[in-house]
């Protein structure tokens, strides 16, 4: 692992209700400055959940996203509320979202995102032995919810609706775990 | 498809040197009306490569993140610039992080992040037959560039300095595409 760079200055430089931008200007270890700005998100971790309906097929759910302006289907996901576990805010999530809970929650893996520029956190929470149960979320609209095989992972990721990095990484990972 | 919402109003509500802020009102085709906020991106495009040393090593390069505050091996990426096509800008991209041209470059898919609050658009690029060139770029230190084989991805995955979710999503898709 190379020598850290040295993080010479920090500042807030704009803030929305959802987005904090913070500036840093950095030394490398050769010497070299230079000046980055990034995403803020604190402590505030996620959690993405690939849910089996049976031993070979995972629940998608299709979502609006306003930065694709359009419908994407996406595993369930969300943020993990304060003092909950990331396998309980995954629980919680896809009650919401799916209309099932989870008898066996198992962690696989976190994920960052564009970490030159991004905080976020992403664990990934393989969700098995579902049993119907709905929860209330936040959502404008109950989301459509579709069974798809792992078997045909590269059918279903050369759909166009099919794009998030984070869901095309959870469900690989699950086939692979799940050595399908 | 489901009905697409109707965006109400948009306005910018934060702005800092790299990135735009707007706000956006939608109604959904169930009346429900709700705010949002996502990150502006406009035409901004960005390719990430996934560089093949051998019919089975991949090239990693490993990068610092201010948002991770550490390094992590990822698949070389960047923006590509006005008027460069997807493979061209792979091709310059791979030259600046890793120091090899391609003579063959193949598009796999583009990827979203965080569709709800981002526009960002990644394009993956398989790069083949690849030869020795160096091209300048505005890295602030040289990358250390090392090859893994896509036939231990399991394990490469599992590393906690393997963890952004472009890079295992375009891993997992050239792998799948090779047929390793």
């Amino acid at each position: 692992m190379p020598e850290l760079p040295k993080i010479l200055t920090r500042h807030r430089v704009a803030e929305s209700r959802l987005f904090k931008v913070d500036a840093a200007s950095l030394r490398f270890s050769n010497g070299v400055e230079r000046d980055y700005e990034y995403l803020v998100s604190g402590k505030t971790a996620a959690v993405i959940i690939v849910p089996m309906i049976s031993d070979h097929e995972v629940l998608l759910v299709q979502e609006y996203g306003i930065g694709v302006e359009g419908y994407e289907w996406v595993c369930p996901k969300g943020k993990v509320d304060p003092g909950e576990s990331h396998a309980e805010a995954a629980d919680r999530e896809l009650k919401e979202e799916a209309g099932y809970g989870a008898q066996s929650l198992t962690l696989l893996k976190c994920l960052s995102q564009s970490p030159n520029y991004m905080q976020h956190k992403t664990q990934i929470v393989l969700a098995q032995q579902l049993y119907p149960e709905r929860l209330e979320g936040d959502e404008p609209e109950p989301m459509a919810v579709e069974r798809f095989s792992l078997h045909n992972l590269a059918e279903l990721t050369a759909r166009g609706d099919v794009s998030e990095a984070r869901t095309i990484a959870a469900l690989y990972l699950a086939r692979d775990f799940l050595a399908l």
